[in-house]
């Protein structure tokens, strides 16, 4: 089956307090988006990379593919004003009945094993999101009082998130709403259940400065 | 009033794959239950620390307090077959109107402001469990099915988790059950509601072997 990865680097990385988006800086001498492209290429050589970026930065995106990868299916597109509308912009470029990631690039730690797991449950199943549970205790806030859940009932979800192509299109044709945190979360809300699978403790997701040092450590 | 922390250090560390529990692996040529015993002193002066531990580390417990806080308050007792018991066990060392502090010996990186600040709202409320965002969405499993819940209701909880003596010693009257992951869980079952306070982004628990490696990093 045709396969698709929509690789969201929309983020304007005001939380690493850098200049540069945190898709673009360096682990080890290379950007952040680097790896997570290569995890997706070397799961499947023939997989189609749709690269979602902020318009300011589809220069830099296009030299990163031009001196990484420049004989493969990577196409470049630009991000909208949240996570959905630049999925949405993504999506608009799949075709044909295919198997579609959904990937946060800032989770340049992702492994080609996890891909090709999440690949074949989606096939199979028609969705597969990563999951891990949680080290720490949970508490939940309703109404304003706090009460603890049993941990075990928790689900950190990491990305990418999978699915058949005719769930996710038709699911992105709902209008927008501010609850669609994730593409689990607009899948769920066009009335499909949506599959978990076992994620990984080292997906993480580069949000503040030590993260770089930890991506580094974990890559070497 | 009086101040009393329970540093908890009963696991075994198998997750890390070592012989010796996470608490006494080294950071930065240290072992880490000296950074947690650091932090408590460093924000109370007159702080009585109480060090539960394995019955098999007790030795080489006392070797760290007299090799770094020789002339310091600081007992040692023994743990128990869960973390309820170990905490009941470190309970019993505690002595007249105070408040008293939960500590994972294994989250080093606490920092003394944290403490300070759970000092004052546990005095004035009665308690302080410290909390932070999930940066990952969340789902909740119920009945085999998961569902999305809103990240902003979900909390992810730390310790120290601090109380009034008073309201901690009577909930650990209480007989044991599954359910009391922590401090807070036991408490809430005795019928007294809990108080979040925000917690650190680097108040990590060592874990798996990487988190030392970003202990070191965070410590220097």
């Amino acid at each position: 089956m045709k396969k698709f990865a929509v690789l969201v680097a929309g983020g304007s990385g005001t939380r690493m307090n850098t200049e540069l988006p945190k898709q673009f800086l360096s682990v080890n001498e290379k950007p952040v988006l680097y790896y997570s492209i290569k995890s997706f290429l070397e799961a499947f050589d023939d997989i189609h990379i749709i690269l979602v970026l902020p318009q300011d930065y589809v220069g830099l995106g296009s030299e990163i593919v031009s001196s990484y990868f420049a004989n493969k299916n990577i196409l470049i597109t630009v991000g909208g004003s949240s996570r959905f509308h630049s999925v949405k912009n993504g999506l608009n470029k799949v075709e044909g009945d295919s198997v579609v990631f959904v990937h946060d690039a800032v989770r340049c730690l992702v492994s080609s094993d996890l891909i090709v797991r999440c690949y074949y449950q989606a096939f199979e199943l028609g969705s597969a999101i990563p999951a891990i549970n949680s080290k720490d205790s949970i508490r939940i806030v309703e109404d304003g009082v706090n009460r603890t859940v049993n941990r075990s009932d928790i689900r950190l979800i990491q990305t990418p998130q999978v699915f058949k192509s005719d769930i996710l299109l038709k699911a992105y044709e709902l209008p927008y709403q501010d609850t669609f945190t994730d593409e689990a979360s607009v899948v769920e809300h066009s009335g499909h259940k949506v599959e978990l699978i076992e994620g990984e403790i080292n997906n993480i997701k580069i949000t503040f400065p030590i993260d770089i040092v930890i991506a580094e450590k974990l890559l070497s």
